[in-house]
């Protein structure tokens, strides 16, 4: 592959462009007509507009992305995270017009984002699933009947739902016959497809995910977990690894889990598998697999040595994974502070507007993925993750105190950012601990 | 140690201002009256003008720099390097007020200072040294007899001089004659010590140097080598680690060889000791021991992973290391490029003035140490090194790739620098050969 469109913008177009680079490939960058002064376009070797502001006119426009591509000669298309990155339709469309999806085939797209499909294919692999319905609830009557079965409370779950969307408890018969209704009725307007099933409710657990890469030729391998406990609203703010919670004896359990999980839909490339970690009881079970680079890659990048978006490239080449399972070690700990465009006080208000002054921290163990730069003007009609602040170092304790300095050194002016949020989290003891859960956020008081 | 006063500027200062905090240090920064906008002043947690621009009426200005620390309550001072890093006086004073210099003892500063001191310490510990005379040339006579024993081309170096000043070349007896008479008296107007020695005079060579750390108990490791080879005029623009030069066993000789020069004069902290490494031959010789941290210390923290300023921090606060020779691994490769306010096409004219727009790069490892922000004025005072960007790859072809895809990344508008000189450098065949020596800069031109 010699020449990459990446159908994205922000942070993670500056990422894949840089990963490009490095291993000699030309790279064609697309914007929407909010985006001309974005840091993607200046970066990469040629830049088109593809549409106005709204991404559905412009980032999730089909056929002007792929005319863009066959006109520049683009050999791949790289879709990084949102936007196209799961959309099978998309990635179909690309293998019919022969240009390389950088990702899985549309049928392992599919087959993971299906919920139900997902869920049943884990049962046979042998991944441990949530108790529950054995694919799509046909009524009342059979909701009922399994949720006598796994005991209240349960969750109702949209089978075409993903990421915290489409999804609703259950705490007694009463409001799990309502709830089957008006979650069907939902997922019928918001994603076409009506079908809901039903899981077993687990209130205190640990988000924790592992990261999986596959070649084209079977070779699938994780790179240990990472830990995304801290969300708010299920989007998650900090990620870590590794994560503070596993044994080692569970850390190789959900890693060869993942594995499975990733072969049972012959996945290639880049993936995620999300687990529940019920902490408590030390059990995991499949939540979703991610059939894309996510957000918090890089802090597997860190621990690991290992450049995930330069291995999506080389995979998607047809090169062969250069190392086994066995070749891949853990080095010291790794955390990521996404730093939004938004106002923690005023319970996290997108703040678009423009950068007045824009200096990010450096040194040793810093890194920092952004795509600011003083002046520029962050629009209003994108995600509000504008940077993303990571940091390595050879202990949980050592990777929080440069955390914290780091942040303290983090200068944004002009708009209203999370920085402030994350100095304070750093400080706060039980996140220093190590001991939370997915409700941390719900309990502790990071900011007035 | 609980409040370090950094008696520096600049990026090292920055640099330390960073490694106190990550340990819980507080810090005391000082400035001239030339840089009261400047990064490390506004970092620390207090700071202290001590005098007008010139150095020798600041940065060099003990009795200044002693009183703000005694009024503040520190327990060190970092010199960082330069300015009073290698002063044995102002490490003396230091220990009279009970304040530690954060560095070796005066004793060991001196004993590595004056340079045919150090020549014969290192003889008598069975370091390799350059042939030539036993301590100082009493006269004419003794200069002929020696060079005629060792062979022309000779050089003849002052004994207080180092880092390439105070030495001079004779190629036949008449410039031995001559070059020993001006030599002398050039000493001893520059240092107030006219003492010259002889040494064969080595003409193709690759500088390489070795990282030694030490703490107060009698523990010192190495920390494998740096190249720095890539010189204009005796100073570095480019050092990586490791070198592309050495094998193994001569690896493992070096370090040996660093550690015995360290041990021999009861060294403790960070220290380099810097070869003169014939590679046609395969022979390396003791050049000089740089008794502080160096410019160039990162390239050896990304490939082993070991903060140098949180050491010598540790160590000045009594603590042993951490670590014995054994548990310190190199991994993949590290190039730091010295990014100066110079224009390259100027003979490195200094360009010092406002930087009206800085945009450092970043992502996947890259690192930067900087002092630099958009809407600052550099001095033109001091040394016209603005940052240092500094790369981590598995090897060094991917180093040098990510190396080029960094710097084309970097703005910095207002004043002329060396990145675009760098970038050049990163395309030149010879240097990604990694096949060159010191000279490689006069024999290829790499900007116009």
């Amino acid at each position: 592959m010699k020449k990459i469109l990446i159908a994205n913008r922000g942070e993670i177009a500056v990422r894949i462009i840089r990963a490009c680079k490095e291993l000699g490939m030309k790279t064609v960058a697309v914007y929407s007509e909010a985006d001309r002064d974005a840091l993607h376009v200046e970066l990469a070797d040629e830049a088109y507009c593809i549409g106005p502001k709204l991404s559905k006119d412009s980032y999730l426009n089909f056929s002007n992305i792929i005319s863009v591509a066959k006109l520049t000669g683009c050999d791949g298309i790289h879709p990084g995270y949102g936007f196209l990155a799961e959309n099978a339709s998309f990635a179909e469309l690309c293998e019919e017009v022969n240009i390389e999806f950088i990702g899985p085939t549309a049928d392992a797209i599919s087959r993971m984002g299906i919920k139900d499909v997902a869920r049943e294919t884990m049962r046979q692999a042998g991944v441990p699933i949530v108790p529950g319905s054995t694919g799509i609830v046909a009524d009342e009557e059979e909701g009922l009947r399994i949720a006598e079965e796994i005991g209240y409370p349960v969750i109702i779950k949209a089978t075409a739902g993903g990421g915290g969307k489409g999804i609703r408890v259950a705490r007694d018969k009463e409001e799990l016959v309502k709830g089957i209704k008006i979650t069907q009725k939902e997922a019928a307007a918001a994603f076409g497809n009506p079908g809901v099933y039903l899981e077993k409710f687990i209130e205190v657990f640990r988000h924790v995910e592992v990261q999986v890469l596959a070649d084209k030729y079977g070779n699938t391998v994780h790179l240990g977990e990472r830990d995304c406990s801290i969300q708010r609203r299920m989007q998650k703010l900090v990620e870590e690894a590794p994560s503070p919670a596993l044994t080692p004896e569970l850390r190789n359990a959900m890693g060869e889990a993942a594995v499975k999980a990733a072969e049972a839909v012959n996945y290639r490339g880049a993936g995620t598998v999300e687990f529940i970690f019920d902490h408590i009881n030390g059990k995991f079970y499949f939540m979703e697999m991610n059939t894309r680079i996510q957000v918090e890659h890089p802090v597997t990048e860190m621990i690991t040595g290992i450049d995930l978006i330069q291995q999506q490239l080389k995979v998607a080449a047809g090169e062969k994974l250069a190392f086994r399972q066995e070749d891949i070690k853990i080095n010291g700990w790794s955390i990521e502070c996404r730093i939004n465009a938004e106002n923690p006080s005023k319970n996290f208000m997108p703040s678009p507007g423009k950068v007045t002054m824009y200096m990010a921290p450096g040194g040793y163990g810093v890194r920092v993925d952004s795509a600011m730069y003083t002046g520029y003007s962050i629009p209003p009609f994108y995600d509000s993750m504008v940077a993303k602040l990571i940091v390595h170092a050879d202990s949980r304790e050592e990777a929080v105190a440069r955390m914290k300095r780091a942040l303290d050194e983090f200068i944004i002016e002009g708009v209203e950012t999370t920085v402030q949020f994350h100095s304070n989290l750093m400080d706060n003891e039980v996140f220093k601990s190590g001991d939370f859960d997915t409700k941390f956020l719900e309990k502790y008081t990071i900011m007035n």
